[in-house]
Parts: structure tokens; sequence; C-alpha cells
């Protein structure tokens, strides 16, 4: 330490703030951002582009903080650099309605890039962020003009590097030579459980070299040594960096400083009297900046310069590249083309004529093949099974061969894959897909989970759906993956029957901006269905009566998917039942009441639902009087009939359960 | 490669009854078995200690093929070494009802030791094993008698490598000094989307040493090279050993051998005709072994002369140390104490009484002190998480310290801890307890599945388990978690309501031999709730009648865990409703119709469900006419009580329901 820790003012305001606040609240995490405050320091006063008054800026550098706990440290940050964020605001920590709840959460408060806590995922969503950044200027620089050029800055701890997420991420970063993206480890010895040499001993420099990166090793309380760093890590244009800073957590408490009781629980007023003491802490009353401090953090005036400049540039590569301009704002702004609608509509029209009983899986591609020359926003990718999930479409090139790609092959990185999507689609520009199959949707369960809470474009395509996929087993076969997607709020889960309905799937998905949707696929081909131009129409609206009934209506059979050939197979035997196909359930309900009554009414209490999956979500659609068709247990490894049969999902049984009603 | 392929006709009769088994099958993987022939060979025939005859010998070595898609080389080496597993097994590989299925599934084939296929548990499995054994040795070895003594061999491929499970588990396996487990990395350089370069270039060997193990590099057909390899492995007793082996996939294959085709398809007729060729393999009939190369393999009399000098060792141990060895015979065969059940009914007879309201995951710390000390074989342990799971109790050491302790500091590893556990569970001599916060369990996800499939004595230790944890916010508070562990066959989920339901949760976890359970407990106090003694006997039973209605039965209100206090207060001020507490929802289905209708009686409609956690599940209970309080949208940042309001989980919003009913 180069500077006795009582004349770093500037960064003390840090300290300051974050024990304050978490007093206030009593509860949150003091330690890190008193560990970070010289590296905050360093990072946002000397080095990250961006621009307070429009925390929007399309150019500007991203921050995440992926050790999320430390909220404070983004928060003070945001506050005394000038975003809008007051004193009041920080008051209101952790509180209700507040814009600064306890981990940093995307569209509270203006500044932060992506909500982080989960460990891991904000290291993955900086990958996502500098991916995005290299693939969107690749596709959009001229040599005269870097419209696109920005870095991404990242703080994580020693919980991120022990998240298998952080092997995933890191290594495919040093794959894809990702030099823009910078990583601040916060090495401060000191996990939940205590010193962390028990149970983390990894030569992380090693780590890290395996994976192609540049290691930088400072003192985290050293300003010249991080300053030096950083400029070596943006020297470096090849390999991501990452700059070990061995920290102190807690710096500046004299009882707590270095140990776990400074994580996270409030210091207590005394530690924080005599924390102020240690820290040359003039003002002794809680959450009181001097104006000189503010003055020194106040980013807004420069912020400003920094953008109106780049608004220059912009201005000429507008006038010299109209077209790439007008391109790059539209995608900027998450538009699809003026034209999609109508060229989706017409290639629905070609699937009804085409009237093809293949895989929904196939149908996906012929889908994405469609759509995708239209669709330059759109970055593929798949964990590893391009060829199973069928992801890649003609006009695919791989960002690993072309830096203007669309595509990118993850490797068998489910988890880190989806992750860094969510930080593709955070930081615009693109619609990114990723795809795997369903069972292997639970590796990476807790990031769709986060594309969800944070609302976000991601199209998740998940084939090999059920026990259809046969021969591979219960290991691969999914069972209770559907519910738990169906029950994941913001997400729209798509199950659709033949290649009409995967179609108006993606169109639904892709006009999605304000959320994730996710595709659940076939292995298995499935028949095509005939349907009039009414019930077309109703696909988009989730669930829809798919065959009328004979006669007075006296039950209902509601399937998904592959089901819903099973289910016309029972229609055509019996008198008086409808056959209503559900592709999306969530967006059915989303319809109005009446809506809904046409397609379900109330008092026809004699329901079946049939889908190869978990029964149990469907009692919500059949009540206690209804039946469910589907499973309980899981799959085996068997060809995909003799397990349809063996299971009991068939024909016959829909006939039996209905006929069971009048019994 | 020292001797011509053609002349390797031990290695080949693997590669001839993969090849042969997948074309009969018409699906599976031949090239990983065919590109591990000459490692298996060696690592079979010259270091597995094991006896076919008896495939559950207590200190046999164990295999884990952690790329369980090539489950044709541990079919074909189980089959050639004398396992009960016969030609005609092979020919119904991938059948329904088969011993083969298309991945190796435990109960299944005799021999195997874990089910693989998902990538990167089977080498987490592999670690619990190795470190199940070091902990056992350690807790039962004596000076003069190694009766706990054995390796851990597994076999892994790139799909593992990228996987970040493979992280968290390797880095530990190196912190924990597994010096007894040995890897072999199967180095073809393919993957399914083509040659891994694009997307995996990772320098193995320094990531290996980043994580403190010993690595070695041979060409995975130099036969010499892989056994002086395996001697180094067995030598070097401090550090678990990565062997990197150059492999081509599909070895043998003319024209598909190196590449992406010979990995997840049938190499067919004519190919299989040249393959036979090239192998030198005279017999043209698919699945013909001559008999000196079933021979050469057999290994039932060097695994029975292997087990008898075992069971000398033992009996000499055993006439020693009576205890210590009666104990071990205990715990491998899985029993609990005959003392146990009086010992447990003991302590929820002291909770009753003791009558605290108490946070349920501090009743989890208080049951674990009680019977902890009564179960050796607990192996605790918490991803960094310990201090606020409460999994530790006074009599818990680290492993990591004292290699025969009780507990295990995971780090922040949740996937890898729980696979980890898995494998402990199926060595044997342990019950395994991990934790971590509910939302969590998402990251472990696939893993706790797995211990569901595999029907593992796993118990899943979840705490934090709703809104009610407060501050921490959205990304902490699980919403959809519980429904999707209820939802996973095979797995028991208790959301006690109190000191009582947690200490039965606890009991009925412990004694479930044939399964996992999932406990899932507060982190803010639960009121005490009084019971006669019958209905302490009925918690046992999944679901009961914890509050009697007053006057004739008008409707039920049907809650766990937290909402209990809730449900309980809003029938203070209502007639004719009935509480029914229902802490395990799997376990009250698996009771007699019955009791369920004394419980739930179907003609009673009027049903409200109250629970802080996704309404969907509980439509199952409630039917159509109906009501649920619970979430359906992401939690909020604030403390508990306000976020309980917000979301309207109040006892007003019970009795507003339960009268909206008369309305």
């Amino acid at each position: 330490m180069t500077t006795p820790l009582n004349e770093r003012r500037i960064a003390n305001a840090i300290r300051v703030l974050a024990m304050d606040a978490v007093q206030q609240a009593n509860s949150g995490h003091p330690g890190a951002p008193m560990g970070m405050a010289d590296i905050a320091d360093v990072v946002w006063r000397e080095f990250l582009n961006h621009n307070p008054t429009n925390p929007q800026w399309a150019n500007r550098d991203r921050f995440v903080l992926s050790n999320g706990h430390g909220s404070m440290l983004q928060y003070a940050l945001l506050h005394l650099t000038g975003y809008e964020l007051s004193l009041d605001d920080l008051k209101q920590f952790r509180q209700l309605h507040s814009k600064t709840p306890g981990h940093p959460e995307l569209g509270y408060a203006p500044g932060v890039e992506t909500t982080t806590g989960p460990l891991g995922q904000g290291i993955a969503n900086a990958v996502g962020f500098a991916l995005a950044e290299k693939t969107l200027a690749a596709q959009f620089n001229k040599d005269d003009f870097k419209v696109v050029d920005h870095y991404t800055y990242a703080f994580l701890g020693d919980g991120c590097l022990m998240e298998g997420i952080s092997h995933e991420v890191c290594s495919l970063a040093g794959t894809l030579g990702l030099g823009k993206l910078v990583a601040y480890y916060d090495d401060n010895g000191i996990s939940i459980d205590g010193e962390v040499e028990g149970w983390f001993s990894d030569d992380t420099e090693k780590r890290f070299h395996a994976y192609g990166w540049q290691v930088l090793h400072v003192d985290g309380h050293n300003q010249a040594a991080i300053r030096q760093a950083t400029l070596e890590a943006k020297q470096e244009t090849q390999k991501p960096t990452l700059i070990v800073c061995k920290t102190v957590i807690g710096l500046g408490s004299p009882n707590k400083q270095g140990k776990e009781s400074s994580h996270g629980a409030p210091l207590g007023t005394d530690e924080i009297t005599l924390t102020r003491e240690a820290l040359g802490w003039a003002e002794t009353e809680a959450f009181v900046i001097p104006e000189d401090i503010y003055a020194a953090w106040d980013a807004k005036e420069k912020g400003q310069q920094t953008e109106a400049a780049w608004n220059v540039v912009f201005a000429k590569y507008e006038a010299k590249y109209p077209t790439e301009a007008a391109e790059l704002l539209r995608r900027l702004h998450g538009d699809l083309p003026e034209s999609f609608v109508a060229q989706a509509d017409a290639f629905i029209a070609e699937t009804v004529e085409k009237a093809e009983s293949i895989a929904s899986r196939k149908a996906s591609q012929n889908t994405l093949q469609a759509f995708g020359p239209k669709l330059p926003e759109l970055l593929g990718g798949s964990a590893d099974l391009a060829g199973s999930n069928l992801t890649l479409w003609k006009g695919c090139e791989g960002v690993q061969d072309n830096p203007a790609g669309n595509y990118v092959y993850y490797g068998v990185r489910e988890f880190g894959m989806t992750a860094i999507a969510n930080g593709v689609a955070l930081h615009g520009g693109f619609v990114p897909y990723v795809a795997t199959f369903l069972m292997f949707m639970e590796y990476a369960r807790n990031a769709v989970r986060m594309s969800a809470l944070m609302k976000q474009r991601v199209i998740h395509v998940y084939t090999h759906d059920s026990i259809g996929l046969g021969e591979d087993g219960p290991t691969h076969q999914p069972i209770e993956q559907i519910a738990s997607l169906r029950n994941t709020p913001n997400l729209n889960t798509w199950r659709p029957a033949d290649t009409v309905e995967t179609a108006v799937a993606w169109k639904s998905s892709l006009l999605r901006k304000n959320g994730p949707s996710a595709l659940i696929l076939s292995r298995q081909n499935l028949p095509f269905q005939t349907r009039t131009a009414a019930q077309i129409e109703n696909v988009a609206k989730g669930g829809y009566v798919l065959a009328e009934e004979k006669g007075p209506l006296k039950a209902i059979v509601i399937a998904t998917g592959s089901e819903i050939d099973i289910a016309m197979q029972a229609h055509a035997q019996l008198d008086g039942v409808r056959v209503v196909s559900m592709p999306c359930a969530e967006v059915f309900m989303q319809q109005d009441a009446a809506y809904r009554e046409a397609v379900l009414p109330a008092q026809i209490r004699a329901r079946v639902a049939v889908e190869a999956a978990h029964a149990d979500y469907w009692w919500k659609f059949v009540g206690l009087d209804g039946k469910v068709i589907g499973m309980t247990t899981y799959g085996e490894s068997a060809p995909a009939k003799a397990l349809f049969e063996h299971f009991g999902i068939t024909v016959n049984a829909v006939v039996e359960a209905v006929k069971g009603f009048n019994a």
C-alpha cells in the first residue's frame, strides 16, 4: 500500500457508504466493497468510459460486479460518479420499492448492466458482453470508423472462481481471444466458511494460463500497480486479462478486516466509529460525503464529452455508411426488420402448404433457414450438439473462424453458454439462441432463470424432449423439466406439435422483446396437423381448439407436441370430445377469460391431459375430476415406440380415459 | 503404437463387441470404446482389483466410465471378465428390459458402479468414491490392517473436461489429496461438433497442475506406456493423477477412425467388414469371441482369490478389533444403529416438550446435534455456507484437517458437492448430507436428479427457502424450485413447519435407504405448533390434519413450512375449516386411499393451499374450484415481513379466500 489508508479519501468514500448503508439496512455485505475500493477507484475514475447522464449510451464500457453481494460497491460508484441514484436511495438499501436491492438487479439502479448474485454468472455475462462487442465490431466497424469499441470490466471473487461456470466461460473466452475483457479477482483469501485454503488451493494463474489468458498480479491496495496492470491488460488485444488483486476484505475495520466477520453482516456502530477513525474520515455522521470528494468522483461532464465525441464519429459513419448505421441503430434498439412479420407469416403459410411430417427439431431448423437470412441479429449456438439440435442453417458462420460470424460453437458448456447468451442479449445488437438437449437444460437451469428474471430475449432451444428420444435412456429423457420451465416466471415455454406450431413458436419468441422463450422440440417425426385459417391464427394464443367435438361437448383432451398425434387419433374414435392443443400454456393463460372459457369451458370437467412429461403440471387444467396421462417415473432405454407403449402413453389410454368418465 | 493393431486381439475383442452391439441396436456410440480399448485392456486386466463373481465385494477397486455414452466399453469389459452379463445381454443393447441400456445405469448390469451419461458427473462420482475410500480407511484401518484399501479408476472424455463440474471436483480432489484416484483422459480431439480445437483449446496439463494433480502423458494405444503411467499414478500417494491419453476415436475403422462419424452412430455393415479386416479379426460373424480371448480376459478366478485374501485379512481384523469390524460391516450394509429409531423418537418427544419457536434451519442443526453423535456414518458438508445452512454440529471435524473426520468444506461448488455426495453414497459406509441455499440447488439440479434416479440415500439440505429470506432479493428467493424437487421421481421433499416436523423429516430421510430426500428449511423463526400424540405420529405420513374444523367441515386449508403459521391464524378466525399440514406431499401420496380421503375428503372442494412458493404445484390438491395463495412472480429485496405483505401471503388473504367460497 503506497498511500496510507487515512489519506485515500476518494476510495474511502466507498468504504464509508458501504458500511453505513449495510448498517442502516441491518443486513448486507460490507467486506467486498471495502476490500475492492482502491481497485474501483482506479478503474472507475481513470479507465471506465461511461456517461452517468446517459446510462444507455451504446458504446459505454460495460462493468460487471460478478461478486454481486458486494452491491454497495456498485451503488456507491453509481452515486458518486453522478448517476440518478441519490443518497436517499442508498439509505433505502435493501428496502421494498427501492432502487438499491440487496444484489444489483437490472432495471432498479441506473448503470447496473446485469443482475448478479448467483456466483460465477456475472463473469459469464461479462464474457457475453465482450463476445457481443467483438462480434458487433466485426460486423459494423470500418477501417476508418470504430463505432463499436469498448471494454468490459468485471470484478469477481473466489466464489466465482470456485464455481464450475467460471471454468466454462473463461476457457471459452480464452479460445475466442476476447482481448477487451479485463477481470479483477478480489483475492482476499476469505470465503463464508473462513480462510479458503482448506477448500480452494488452486494456482489460479496457472489455471488461467491454461485457458490462454494474460494473468497479472498486483497488491489490490496499490493504485499505481492497479493502473499499470490495467494498462497492460488494454495493451494485450488478443487475450483476456485476469488481474489477481491481493486484497484485505473489509479493509479499514480495525477488528474485522481480513476476517469472515466483515463479509456478510453490518460492522456494528462501535466498529464503524473505529473504522471512521482508521480511515481518517472526519465526517462522523452516516452517509455524509464532502463536496471535494464528490467533485473528484463526478464523471458527468467527462462522460458527456466522451459520448459527444463518439456521436461525432457516429454521425460521420452515418454519412458515409447510411445503411450500416441504420441497421446498427435498429439492432441496438432491439427492433426486428419491419418486413419480419410479413415474412414470418409467409413462411407459416408455406409450412401449411407443404404439410410436412418431420421432427419439430427439423421444423425448427427449417424455420431458422427461412428467418435467418433476414435476421442478421441472430447469434446462434449449441453446446456441442449442432447436428442434433439442428441449430445450424446455411448462413451460419462460426465466430471462431469469422469474427463477424453469427454462430458460436460453445463446446460442452450448457451453463456457460446460457449465461454468456444472457450477456449477449444484455449488450444489445443481438438476439441470441442457444441449444442443448432438454435434459441438459438442467446444467444451465439457473442461467435460464436469470434470462427470465432479467426479461432478456434469449431463445432457448431444447431438443430430444421426452422418452421419444429413445435408446439414450433415463439420463437423457426429460420428465420433470418441462414443468420446471413452465413454472419459471417470465419464461414462455413452447412445445409445438408440428411444422406450423414450430414456426409460430419461433415467430412469437423473436417478437417477444421483454422476455426469453424456450422451444421444446422432438427428436422424432411428428405428423402434420390440418388447420383452418382461424386455428392457425390461434396457435399464437398458446392454446386453441385443434379438433372440434362431434356432437355435444362431453370431454376435452389437452395435449402438446408429440402427443397431439395421440390425442387426434383418439379423437377419431370418440364422439363429443374436443382436442385442445396447448403449445404454450403461459401464453394461453394470458388470454382473456372469454377466450379461455371458449377453449376450456368451465363446466366440462371430463378432461384428460396427455403429455410425455411429468403429469403433475396438468392438474391445473384438468382438476380433481380429470385425468393425466403422462410420466411419474423415470424413463428407460429402448426404441421410442416401445417406450410409449411401456409407459402407457397411447391412443388406447386416452380413449379408455375418456370412456371412463361415463362409467 | 508398439503392437500392430491386427495383433492386439485381446483389446480388439472390445472393439468388435462395441461395433457389433451398436450395429445390432442401430444406435449407440462405437467411437469411444474402440478408441479406449487398449487403455481398458491394461487397466482391467493388469490393475483393477475386482471379483466378477461378487460385484459387491466391499474392497473392490471402483471403475467409473464418465464418458458414459461409451457404455459398450463397460459392457464388453464386464462380459469378457466374467460378470453375469451374457452375449445375449449384449445383443439386447439399448432394448427395453435389457441389462444393457444406452448408458450405464446402476442396477441393470452387474459391475456398473454408477449411472453415467450426463457429462462430468462420472468423474465427480469418482471423486466421491475416492473421498469415501480415504475417509473410511482413516476411520477403520489400523496400522496392522488395511481393510479399506482400494483405488478408483475413471475414464473421461473432453466433454467431461469442458463441463464446469470437472473444475469443481478436480480442484477439490487436488486440495483433498485424493492420491488413489486415477483418471484416464481420452484425448481424441473430437467432440460432436467436430475437431475440438475451435472451442476447446485448454492446456489441460497446466490446468490440472493448477489443481495439484500429477499429470502424465501417454500414447493411448501404447500399452507399455499406459502400464508405466498407471504404476506412476499408484506410486504418487498424495495427489490424484490424470493420464492424458492421445487416442484415435473409433480406432480400427478404416474410413471413420479419427472422425466424428465414428462417435455416435453405427459404423454400418460394410465398414464393420472392413474394420474386422483391419483388426485382423478372423471371426466374421457378429458377437463371436474366440475361447482363447475369453480366457485371456477371464478375471473370475483371480477375483475370487483376491477377495479370499482380503477375507483372511478381514477375519484377522475382526478377531482383533471386533467392535470396529462389526461397525464397518453395519455401515457397509447401510443399516443405521439398532437404537436409532428409539433415540430419534426420544428426540422428537424432546422437541415437543421444549416447544421452541426457531428457524427450521436451526431446528435441523439441533436435530443433527442430537442424531450426529450416534451416527458416525454421517458425512456432512456445505457449499461454503456452513454457518448459514447450520450443517455443522459439535462433533464435526473437517476431512481437510482430520482424514477420519465427518465433514467436508466443499467450497462454493454446489454441483460438484452433490455429485461427489452421490459417489460417497454409492461407495457405501456413509450417509452423506450436503447443503446450500435452496436457490442454488439449481446449480446442482442434475446431480440431485441423479441421486434420485440411482435411489441413493443422499440428504439434500436446502435453507433460505422462500421470500422469507428477505433482503438478498429475487436472485436468492426460491419460487419454482420446490415444485421442481417435488416433481423429481424418487425424491422425497420435506418442508417442515417447526421443530417437530423437522426432526421427523430428518428421521424419515435417514431411514430411507432407497432414495434421497430434500429438506427445505427456513431462515426465519417459525412458531411451534401443538400436536396430539396421534398428530405427531402422522407427521411421518407426509400430510395430516393439524387443526380440526370447528363444526361441520366446509373448507380445507393446506399449507407447509412457514405458511402453517398463517394457516393456523386464519383457522382461529374461521368455523368449519380444517388445516392440513403437508410437509412431504410425495410421502402423503404414498399413503392408502382411506387415509388420504380422511385428510382430504373428496367432496370438499372449498380448498385453499398456501405456500410462499410457486402456486402451480398445488392445483393437484385444490382442483379447479380451489384457490392457491402463493407466488407466480419473482420476489423482491426487502425485509421478510414486508414481502409477505407485498405478495399477499397473509392471514387475511387466507381468511378472505375461504370466505369467498361462500359468496
